[in-house]
C-alpha cells in the first residue's frame, strides 16, 4: 500500500486530473475511486474539494465553453462583414480547441446522460447555432459561395476543425505551431486548397 | 424465453446485424452472447458461419477498405493532374463513407488491440498515404497552395471527410443527398467557401 499523498490541490489542479481520467475512461466509466487513484488523494479529500464527479464535469465543460463563447465577443467578431467575423470565429474556435485541449475534447465526446451532460449539449448547440447564424448572414451578404447549403457547411467547418483533437498533441502545441494549424483550417475553409 | 429465429442468414446478412451491434457497444464489448441475442439465432448458428466475432470484424472492415481501395483504381482518380485526380478521390471517399456508412464507422472505430485491428489501422494508413502521395504531387505541380503544409492539410481533409460519420443518417440517404454533401466536401476544400 502507498501513502496517499498529501492533499496540496487547488480546484484547477484537481480538475486537471479529473478531466484527464474521464478521457482516458469516458465520463461513465470513470469512478471517484479511479479519481481518487489517479490523483494519489483519498475520496474524502476529493469530497473536501467537490461534491462528486459530476461538479468536476460541469466545471471542465463550463471552462471550455467559456473560452468558445469568449470568442463570439472579441472585436474581429463582432465587427465588420459577416464573412470576416466567421473568418476570425473560425480560426479562434481552432486555437482554443487547441490551446484548451482536454477541456474541448470532454464537452465533444459528452452524450447526455445527466443533467450536466444535457446542459452541456445545449450550450455547444447554442455556439454552433450562433456560428450557422454568421454563415447564414454571410450568404446573404453575398460573400459564401451559394451552391453550399448553409447547415451543411456548418457541419462541415466544424467536423474540419474538431477533427483536431484526433491527432493533435499538445505537448508539441507551441502557439506558434497551434496558430499555423488554425491559420490551415481558416485557408482551407474559406479560400481552399486549388491556387 | 423467446423462440429462436430459423437461421436464414447468409454471410452479408449476418455481417449486417453484427456491425450495427459493434457500431452501438463497440467492438470490445461485443460478446458471442450479444451478436446472438441481436441476431435471434443461437451461438452455435453463428458459429455455423464464421469462426468467431474476429472474423466478422476482419469480413467488416475489408468491405470498407475494397470500396476505399478501389476509388483509387477509378479513371479519374489515376489520369489528369493530380489536383483534379485529388478532388475526385475526395468527393469518392465521401461517397463511400455515406454508402457504406456502417462499415467506414467501424474502420474509423478500430483501436488496434487485435491482429484484425492492426491490420485494419495499417490499411488505413496506406490509403492515407496514398491520398497524402496525390497532395503532395499536386502541390509539386503548383496547383496546391504553397502556404498550407501538405501533412496538415491531409489531416484537415480526412477530418472534414470523416466528420460525416457523426450526422449523416443513411435513411434519409437518397443517392443525389449523398452527392450533394460530397460536392459540398470537394468545394470547400479545393476552392474554399468564400466567393
Amino acid at each position: 500500500m502507498t501513502m496517499p499523498k498529501r492533499d496540496t490541490y487547488t480546484p484547477d489542479s484537481l480538475l486537471t486530473v479529473a478531466v484527464q481520467v474521464f478521457n482516458e475512461r469516458g465520463y461513465d466509466g470513470t469512478s471517484m475511486e479511479h479519481l481518487s487513484k489517479a490523483a494519489g488523494i483519498s475520496k474524502s479529500s476529493i469530497y473536501h474539494h467537490v461534491r462528486g464527479k459530476e461538479e468536476l464535469l460541469r466545471r471542465a465543460i463550463a471552462r471550455a465553453l467559456d473560452h468558445l463563447f469568449a470568442i463570439l465577443d472579441e472585436p474581429e467578431a463582432v465587427n465588420g462583414r459577416a464573412v470576416d467575423r466567421l473568418e476570425h470565429v473560425t480560426r479562434r474556435t481552432a486555437e482554443v480547441l487547441m490551446a484548451e485541449l482536454p477541456y474541448v475534447t470532454l464537452l465533444l465526446r459528452v452524450h447526455g446522460n445527466t443533467d450536466t451532460e444535457r446542459w452541456a449539449l445545449a450550450r455547444r448547440r447554442e455556439f454552433d447555432q450562433q456560428v450557422a447564424a454568421l454563415l447564414k448572414q454571410a450568404a446573404a451578404e453575398g460573400d459564401l459561395r451559394a451552391d453550399v447549403d448553409v447547415r451543411l457547411a456548418t457541419r462541415l467547418l466544424f467536423g474540419m476543425i474538431n477533427s483536431i483533437v484526433e491527432w493533435y498533441r499538445p505537448e508539441r502545441g507551441t502557439l506558434a505551431a497551434r496558430e499555423e494549424v488554425a491559420e490551415a483550417v481558416a485557408k482551407m475553409a474559406f479560400a481552399g486548397l486549388r491556387v
